[in-house]
């Protein structure tokens, strides 16, 4: 270890509260990009990562947006001998709906038995707010780091506006690879390099019945219920077994070979880690491949949500107008979004009654992607995090997919290092989601130990 | 026609103005009784009718509960030589969401091209004001109408608390026959009488999945996701042509014999009649019946609602802690609610996969009905209301339930004659409810010329 690797980790410890501090003035904002009412809360997000920024001492600071959440510029030290990096992270995150099942106010952040209590703590304000922490370190500390950031406030609605923003400023996002520290960890004790991202796309589809709501003691019986309708089409998505129906689905999807299975058959990632992770009763899945296979190699169609008539309190007897159903399909390489979405459209052409009116939607779309484990920048960031925990990192496949990832690559030619320090017990999405902050000081360390090796040849 | 008739006509049409100005400040009063925060108000629409009443100068006037919303009785007039009348109504209404599908606020009732807009304008609000308009015009004439008042705050959640305030109090409900004017027209020319309305049952399903809402790319393909059980049960509800799939569920239906079906399709209630009143672009449901003999004379099944998941703003890519679904039937003599209930969980039972937790709910259920159409009551009913119309009126099966029939039958044994004022395109349970106030008009007198002719021998 170098004596300004030892120097920026000492400056960490020494500000851990301060950093801490900021982390819950972060947590605050309830910048909930997926509701057109918070979007002030969103440019709220945007202003302190700037401010934060400016503080750093960083250059160049800057909003950029293309009609979407602002994307947060930034820029510390200067191009010379090691490679630059861009510091990826997004500052939204997702609604905190349903209320009622947290045990506390999701924007009040509290801390209880060393963890963090509050929407966004592991997805992914702790993490950005600890690559911050990091790069703050290494510069403060004489490490010859030239980083720049790229904060997003669109992840959690698939970076929509992000492809734009990086097509008009390629000259001052260009480096030499990112560092995405949103991609999580197995297990607390188990450093985690993520090698391959799921893709996927969204789609919402609406079928549509009478006119308006209507009584179904009056009308029921004789003219269609798009609930029916909607119920019998999605019944249809999959075969009893558990495959995707949909003709084509599996075409392009590249088989794991042997190896390749061998090691994630490896992984601590048994039935239970999922069974205990979810609180399912049961497992359930495309046969022929284990849940880490499903998971993180195996491409799925789900029902995200349904919603028909009245769903208040209490009961209306009615044959409702329309049916909804939100769709996510999550795909492998060598799938692509689009075609995904023509297979779904085709599908539903073929399964829908020729008299019902319906309307599929494509919303987003990304293209899954894998990445080189042999690159020494990916080397380096496993020594570091080995370092820290003492352990050999351990390289994965994810499910969940990374749209800035797929840009970075399609738009800027830009190679993703993934890790990050959120556990699979943190709830990211759902009601009391927590960071650990034993692993989370960890992980910060452990990118300062990142950025010192990164500028030793 | 009686002196007395042609006294209680003229007096009906000095008061037009008032009465409708009564009928606009129930309508002003919220009761929504599906909705546990509205219960102030269902209050206090019982506390305007039972001051209403007493107004008119009825005696025993008092609100009756067990528990739910109150009971409004009241008496005018004295046992003599004429049948004792039981007046029944309700008070409260349906939910108006979703609020944004009215051109107005549904608690602001407005006159438009002679029709009033508001929720409960003609189910059964309307109604019921003529009812008491009625009585009043009578009474006042010096007709001899011994009537008693029914009204409750329960219909639209199946009458709850109705069966114990009904067997609690006998006496004081005791007449030779109830007059329900909830049971609508067929159309605005054509005065009608129902003589059979459907049963049915309202059920709760919900579907479990994992213990909270988990992130979709971290989880999904690996575990159950509770929406696509409950898709998949649901579509297996109807076999393909529409019929019910519940093993047992027509065994006890009557068959409609040759007369009853002639008689059925001379009834204005073609396709065209359905497709317009709903909406719907086409019909469907169970083969070898027409559209009135499926909805008088033939179960059905519905799904009311769906709701699983995020159904907010944007998107949510989870896989749902659980899935949710409002069922209701419809059933036909001689078919029976709680049996229904059995078959359903029967087949669900069978349905659902092992390892997937779920509960169904019975909410409530109610009988099918099938009266007289002979007796003198509904003859005179019959003339009535073709000295009104100068049309014969038609006697029609009805496909919703009306809980009140049912328990007046089995616990008071009186009979229901059941007519009303509303018609087929009134969107009573959807949005901008209206009444017609020209049909309203001759409904109500209508009503006068029968207490007329009530009295005499």
């Amino acid at each position: 270890m170098q004596k300004k690797t030892g120097k920026a980790l000492e400056y960490l410890r020494k500000r851990s509260e301060a950093t801490l501090s900021e982390l819950r003035e972060l947590l605050e904002i309830p910048s909930i990009s997926t509701q057109e009412s918070a979007s002030g809360d969103v440019e709220q997000a945007a202003d302190w990562i700037a401010r934060k920024l400016e503080r750093m001492g960083a250059q160049n600071v800057g909003l950029l947006s293309k009609g979407g959440h602002p994307v947060v510029f930034g820029e510390v030290g200067e191009e010379g001998t090691a490679p630059t990096v861009l510091v990826y992270g997004h500052y939204d995150v997702q609604p905190p709906e349903p209320l009622e099942a947290w045990t506390m106010e999701p924007f009040k952040p509290r801390v209880r038995d060393g963890k963090l209590y509050a929407r966004g703590a592991t997805d992914m304000k702790g993490q950005l707010i600890a690559a911050l922490a990091a790069v703050e370190a290494a510069q403060r500390s004489g490490i010859p780091l030239h980083a720049k950031f790229l904060f997003e406030g669109e992840e959690e609605i698939g970076s929509r506006s992000l492809p734009d923003v990086l097509r008009e400023h390629r000259d001052i996002f260009a480096a030499d690879f990112a560092l995405n520290p949103d991609a999580g960890m197995i297990r607390a004790d188990l450093p985690t390099i993520t090698y391959a991202l799921r893709g996927g796309a969204l789609f919402q589809l609406e079928v549509f019945g009478p006119a308006q709501d209507v009584h179904s003691g009056l009308y029921g019986g004789a003219i269609r219920n798009p609930a029916h309708v909607l119920c019998e089409v999605l019944a249809r998505l999959h075969e009893e077994d558990g495959r995707v129906s949909l003709p084509g689905f599996y075409d392009r999807v590249r088989e794991l070979d042997e190896e390749e299975r061998r090691q994630l058959a490896e992984l601590p990632m048994d039935d239970d880690f999922y069974l205990d992770n979810t609180g399912s009763p049961a497992l359930w899945g495309e046969p022929g491949y284990t849940p880490v296979e499903r998971v993180g190699a195996r491409p799925t169609l789900e029902i995200n949500s349904l919603n028909a008539g009245y769903t208040g309190d209490g009961f209306k007897a009615i044959v409702p107008h329309a049916a909804k159903a939100n769709l996510s399909t999550r795909l492998v390489p060598d799938q692509d979004p689009v075609e995904a979405y023509s297979q779904l459209r085709s599908f539903l052409e073929e399964a829908m009654p020729m008299d019902v009116r319906w309307e599929l939607e494509y919303i987003v779309g990304v293209k899954p992607s894998i990445i080189d484990r042999e690159s020494q920048v990916v080397q380096k960031l496993a020594a570091a995090l080995e370092e820290e925990w003492g352990t050999t990192p351990v390289f994965q496949r994810v499910g969940g997919g990374i749209p800035v990832v797929s840009h970075l690559q399609d738009i800027l030619g830009m190679p993703s290092v993934l890790t990050g320090f959120s556990l699979p017990d943190d709830n990211l999405h759902g009601p009391d989601e927590k960071l650990d902050l034993g692993v989370w000081r960890k992980g910060t360390a452990a990118l300062v130990r990142f950025f010192g090796a990164l500028t030793e040849n």
